[in-house]
């Protein structure tokens, strides 16, 4: 295989925006690693900070930056160790890439190694034509699970394992934030038999996806106390904005001996009432980071290739690779779903 | 208020059938007991065997014998030491009435208690227009769960307690055994996120409703062996049936590290390859008896209230009171679902 | 049997101190009633409060204000309902009383009924010659168990529980707090199997008795951080101080999916980083209150029974009913174990 | 590093002994492979299987047949392809070396493997001087642990892991069968916190090296039935004879609501009343194989590190490697503990 240019989507200058669209000699793949020919790619909230370059991206993303880790790709060659996968074959990506050695590793807890290697932050990006990735990177997509959906099974297993490990059956679940993420937790409530689902946010348009995959009530929480719309309480929340009201909301809302979820990230630290909720109610704060190597991803392409999550209302927007620059500015805006690009 | 009079479904004559529909006076209530207006009751397995006169009933009940524990009903009147329950108030029932002080009682598994009193031996049955049942037994029933519901929870229950440990989200399961209590766990594992349900009977009838419920797959198990229809193994079977042929099939079907629930009474012991299975496949077997006391309730109730069950397919006959003798010969030929009977 | 009287101990002056121990008729017993001579009697840290008269205590207590819950006494007499007590049988008692009817009760959570009643708010008291007790709020002493040890089980039973629910074997626990809960938890720890124990406070003596009772390594958190002096991080963390810092140092000291129990009460809402601690590393924070019932008073019995922890050293001190004053300025400097009084 | 000659012994010829030690030049090790030194090898019941030359055996094995497989040995020369070992390191030996792909690997059950690979399988033995064995099965041993608890690190798995799966903080457990894995779940179940240990066996000796690790009371099953010296029956039995008669006593002994942990392999299958103990009551058989990869690994270091557990009582008889005829005719004769050959 001769050389490949690729187009790339990389953060260009360190401002608001700031994005181009480079055309590169793809770097040559090592021992271990794969050559990918992009199919679809999604926006994930961390290229949306890298685009709105606030203080986390400034501090963690040199320029030029590539984006983007959510993606489908076909295997276009493999280096000479590559032992799982062959030309021709349909991959996805976790981003995480654990040691294995390490004592997280040795508990089974991959997903928190102490010695992480992120694809996302390798620098080759998946908004483009290919990409190099290492094979540890890469889970096989099973036949039967169609490209919108094994584009986004990155974002949605972060919220499967969420209400898997919250156990919603014939629970009552308040979702806080109806981003992707919240979004998809409620298609997986749904799905795995939560009795009532409650969600939360500001935007309407989010809220009317929401009902459309199956939340039963949608509150606006500028409109009213969000606790007081849930009689009896919340078994479990499923907190995903990290806006520090919602978290006291979602604290406020849950019953005694229920749980929140801990999925979105506050700039700042936040004041808990820990008296009152956690040692008198009994309320368990537990955070979720990533999703269980390989459990999640088990998880997903049984439920995918059951076809039992309702995802097609939150796939709202797809692009040409082209029009980055209208796909990002509507990501951004709130007012949309999930948002793919297609090279 | 005055005495009572009412008809009463009993066993008559030590004999396969040997049903009368007498007529009796209502016995006084005590102080923690509550009279009833029976409203609708259904005939469980353990009302077939009597009516079979098995081995087990003949050793269990005394002539005449008052059949049925599993009804929906009206309070008329309300013993003197009795808090909780009032005159029109709407009650089902759980079987089991725990004592609350030994062991098992300490440790939350009243269902279990080493010292049990059982509604369903206490002599009183509901297949008739009044019954006197203790106030520990009654279960409220909220508002907006219809009475053909109401009326099986008890059965439905144990049904959905087993889907609930099994913890069917995103897993395979086989239900083996299509009788009411195999059809209610394939509605409830549908409900609760099973990504693949097989179910196994030799009754095509029953198949057609576990079809309708929700199972993905359907099998006679005389037609071939049942753990090749199942590839990759299931994560979890639910055993009803109690057959010893079923429980072999079960134990075989499932992957290493599997559960094997085990619902259903076989007559004699069961031989089982433990190093084969148990050990080496480490697959767990566990028995459920009965229902939660009361977690499985409120489960229930969120359950019903949500209308997260396909019930009706399940629920197929309703018979008038005095029809009685078609009801039981239609229940014990196991061509139907669930059969009721109406005062 | 006549009229009693029984001195007790109460608040009588709203200001720090303040006690005086009374001459008083035994209020006469309700039908569910229990009359104890008190056997012995420990000094909580909610006495301390009321004794320390801070603004929880002045919004909670009216004056005359009956002290103490934690004690061992001997049936004298009981009310015509009492159906498990008899005259000469030894018990002690469970503060919580709950209603058995709310969702919490129903789903076994009684020790957070939402309409639960104290014994320690019924103005009983315990220090004094004889109380009066609802029987659902005793429970028998086994043979075999030793008055000074029955006379502790409730503030035993907070330890126990949250070793239990730790699940401390072969981890690395840190107990943060040495007070009477904290060294409870490092004896049960040390039964339970934790592979090491650190404990910090600033009491050196507290430091001292923690070692005697099975702590590896004791940290006075001023002399440094205390984060580094957990190489690995702990497994979990028992955080019963409820000092801000303690609470930070718990968060930072436990791994990557670790826990930090709660049973300490802070003043304020507490800032959490929920982003580093909660999020990123998945350190999950739980609070709880008070035991399980009944299932951590099994547990209880079962270890005293089989002698299983090493308490003598945390028993630091008893005082005649007499020297009530000594007593409680002891227990208020903070440098003893757990103070008792014998009538 | 020259070619190296090793002792080594092997089953020679297809009868009950037909043991002989034969010196062997060492095969080449490939690049994955490491050359160890053997410091020192342990007895397993799988090699005594060989010695005595069952059906099992005779079935499994072709002649020559090396045995052994738990030892603790030092890195003496790697392959090319080894990255976390190197020379002079001490190693011990977890057995299984799973795929890494298949179903079982992915949801962290890699002990189960489908396509598991069997150090003890692969011919290379650890009764001699040196052997070779894969990197993937080798466990550093950390400083401090002491060669005799290195060596047996594999088989004390078995049963840590048995006491953690069954969680006897505050219980009361059986051991059925006294050889090493039961003699190891005793003092594992000593130092975790189990309030009472009843242990079985019928040997004299094996008893008395139970009482001597912390068993409370030795029954020999033969003096009357099991069941009745355990008054309120035994929260958890492990079962590791694999006799009919001892599960069948295991079953009858445990609580409703129990577990039975199966370690022991019975030779055909044994029947099980289900509808007595396992629906009536509940209890739950469980089959263990093999210890958790790597958790299991952790909890022994950390248990071994901190002298948690009392083994030296266990550890009976060590021969030096010329008297292995000795030694493995004291370890088949059940008179005896464990029983290490050092070369």
């Amino acid at each position: 295989m001769g050389a490949l240019t690729t187009r790339l989507l990389v953060k260009a200058r360190a401002e608001p925006d700031g994005l181009a669209l480079e055309t590169r000699a793809l770097p040559p793949p090592g021992a271990t690693d794969v050559v990918l020919a992009i199919k679809r790619a999604a926006i994930c909230g961390t290229d949306l900070h890298i685009y709105r370059w606030n203080d986390w991206a400034a501090r963690t993303y040199r320029m030029p930056a590539a984006l983007g880790h959510e993606f489908v790709a076909e295997v276009v060659a493999t280096g000479e160790a590559v032992t799982r996968l062959k030309q021709g074959q349909l991959v996805t990506v976790e981003t995480h890439i654990p040691c294995g050695r390490c004592d997280q590793c040795r508990m089974n807890r991959r997903h928190t190694c102490l010695d992480m290697q992120l694809f996302g932050r390798l620098g080759r990006g998946c908004f483009g034509d290919y990409t190099v990735v290492p094979e540890a990177a890469l889970r096989p997509v099973p036949e039967g699970i169609p490209l919108e959906h094994a584009c986004i099974m990155e974002p949605l297993g972060i919220s499967v394992r969420a209400v898997m490990e919250a156990n919603v059956a014939a629970e009552t679940l308040l979702v806080s934030g109806c981003g992707p993420v919240g979004l998809f937790a409620i298609a997986a409530a749904r799905a795995l038999g939560a009795a009532r689902i409650v969600a939360s946010d500001v935007s309407e348009e989010r809220l009317r996806i929401a009902r459309a995959v199956g939340a039963d009530t949608t509150i606006d929480p500028r409109s009213g106390p969000l606790p007081s719309a849930i009689p009896g309480g919340a078994d479990v929340a499923i907190e995903t904005s990290g806006v520090v009201g919602a978290i006291a909301d979602s604290l406020a809302a849950v019953r005694p001996g229920g749980q929140v979820l801990m999925l979105g990230l506050p700039d700042a630290p936040v004041p808990i009432d820990i008296t009152r909720h956690v040692v008198l109610r009994e309320v368990a704060v537990r955070g979720l980071y990533g999703r269980l190597i390989d459990e999640t991803w088990l998880q997903l392409e049984r439920l995918l290739l059951a076809k039992a999550l309702n995802l097609a209302p939150i796939l709202t927007h797809t692009f040409p690779l082209a029009e980055y620059d209208r796909a990002f500015a509507l990501a951004a805006s709130g007012a949309a779903g999930k948002v793919s690009l297609v090279p």
